[in-house]
């Protein structure tokens, strides 16, 4: 068993819990390098504290996952198949008395809750986030490499998207090229829908990209990430086409200030709600406290939002190894819209970031 | 109210069941017109009997669903809020007594459910699947009109992707190419991620493109769907590239017979598994009856895989209006991967194509 695995059994001996039974592509592949994307068939791995886990997935993909490294029992099944008869008598086969099972329970679905509940008659279930949050939450080196290379990718998609800035392009135009780019260089998928927003569309916290052509005047907001090798990225830059008003540059300046301010407050033992209240309070100082209504960040890793969520409220502290986004914004309907955002990590003494394009006001004309 | 959410009060009412509380955003987009990508914040929607209904959303969401048309209640909440409390007391103020939930069992996580449990003592919880399939099942005019124009979209880039083929070029240049010239288009997203698999990789029914070159004597498999507002499609069409081999060749018409065959025979009555079989029964006789490993098809609509599964165990019989996919395919390991894959819609007496890209043997050179 790798590294990961073990420490999973360490804890379920710890919190005396039978079975650990995790269904989320992204932690199936955290603990066993196996990346699936199952859709709506059963992807399940078991865990116990000392018997042998086992990976249950659709048959097709059963190499697949011999051919990353699982060396552990495998099961495959077919359409037509029952997945949940083999999970119960793989488990059984343990032959362990299981009264206690760790499931996600912010990715298992009431079904096959109800699956597990009626197959194994009176166990107790406990939440495998628990643990699996504590596992992920700080990045080894391995996965340090990943995340450095997918924000390198997600500088380049940013360059590329500002070169691409012309009169008559629409926020479509932009994005399949930004997106032509990044796939070229050998990139399977973006973080999330691209997001190009221009003029009006950028003033929305959620806008929607789409056939507006991009005009003299306009800030325009890029919002994307890049998926290397399961990793993700996420960065977030505003640039200015034309000249702009002076409400405009005091809005990106503001928003500047409280991105670069809460980056280098950042080190260990600081509290997430402090970093969010040093950008807030900056931007509120500046008259924009009603423009900025989202939260600082979110943790980021095999998930494009992962644990942690960096609030107003959240009291976690710090640690060296955590990776995350700072990105606060301010969005002034028929003004202004700018966010800024950077990924970053904490070090043992402050913090590395990540995304590196430039972020000083740039003007293109 | 719009006619959708009406029925599914009035199942409600026959049921006895007090309140669905609805949160995938494919349903909430269905009942309602908004279409959300709330990522792991809540997004829901509560639907009565008789009292109005109320959307859950965040807060800089909230705009955009006034301005799809929803009139009803709206609550929008923060990062630092609890939805949650929102959700129980918007419920409670409609002053009914609530025993009975219907709640999407294949959707809603353990954890939302346990918060619905603690705050409605004693309620039972069934699945409001039940209706939600039923009537997502049968599509009407303004579906069709956008899943027409989704699936002529598939065609396109099944053509941009067959004339990008080149010695030299990869699998990840083909996809950049492909999605460059589709969101040029104005699509927002693809269906899932783009797949173009060749020669070795085409063999597994699951591969994963990668930087594999495309050479002469490759069978090169396309499998794509884009969304146009709100509608996925998804084709899948193998072409040759210069000469293929007698065996190949083989392989090719058989799932082409098979296909055919089976849209064919699409007419109201007909079950989901007489389908399957037609393929399978072909594809067995031609001796390659162990290399067609998943099922024939799936529902499609707002989701790119939904209700139905078109498995060799599925009795349910076709009806007018159902739109599903018909795939497939023969994936001999070192020889060849063949999958042919149209989007069908079941009228009063047969059957529609919604795909259209040819599907006889082509051979580029």
């Amino acid at each position: 068993m790798n590294q990961r695995l073990t420490k999973l059994s360490t804890w379920l001996k710890k919190e005396n819990i039978d079975v650990a039974f995790i269904t989320s592509p992204d932690n199936v592949f955290y603990l066993t390098g196996f990346l699936s994307e199952p859709h709506e068939r059963l992807l399940g791995l078991a865990v116990f504290q000392e018997e042998e886990p086992f990976l249950v997935c659709p048959a097709m993909e059963v190499n697949d996952a011999k051919n990353v490294g699982w060396n552990n029992e495998i099961i495959g099944y077919s359409d037509t198949d029952k997945p949940w008869d083999f999970v119960e008598s793989r488990i059984k086969a343990r032959n362990i008395n299981v009264r206690k099972f760790a499931i996600e329970k912010e990715n298992l679905n009431v079904e096959r809750y109800e699956e597990l509940i009626s197959r194994f008659e009176g166990a107790v279930f406990s939440s495998a986030e628990a643990i699996l949050h504590e596992l992920r939450l700080v990045k080894d080196e391995s996965e340090m490499k990943l995340l450095r290379k997918a924000c390198e990718l997600a500088d380049f998609a940013v360059e590329v998207g500002v070169n691409a800035i012309a009169e008559g392009k629409s926020e479509f135009d932009i994005i399949a090229e930004i997106e032509y780019e990044v796939k070229k260089k050998g990139v399977s998928g973006m973080s999330f829908d691209t997001m190009v927003l221009t003029g009006k569309n950028a003033a929305s916290p959620h806008g929607t990209p789409g056939q507006t052509k991009i005009k003299k005047g306009d800030l325009v907001l890029f919002d994307l990430g890049v998926i290397y090798e399961g990793y993700c990225s996420d960065i977030t830059r505003t640039v200015a086409y034309g000249d702009i008003t002076a409400e405009q540059e005091k809005i990106y300046n503001t928003v500047l200030q409280a991105e670069e301010t809460a980056v280098q407050a950042v080190k260990p033992g600081v509290r997430a709600m402090d970093l969010d209240k040093i950008a807030r309070d900056i931007i509120h100082n500046a008259g924009y406290g009603d423009y900025f209504p989202h939260r600082l960040g979110h943790g980021l890793g095999i998930s494009v939002h992962e644990y942690p969520s960096m609030t107003a409220t959240n009291e976690l502290q710090l640690k060296p190894g955590m990776v995350f986004t700072i990105e606060p914004g301010i969005y002034v309907p028929e003004v202004a819209g700018v966010r800024i955002e950077d990924d970053v990590l904490v070090t043992e003494n402050g913090v590395e970031v990540l995304t590196k394009f430039p972020k000083n006001l740039q003007v293109i004309n």
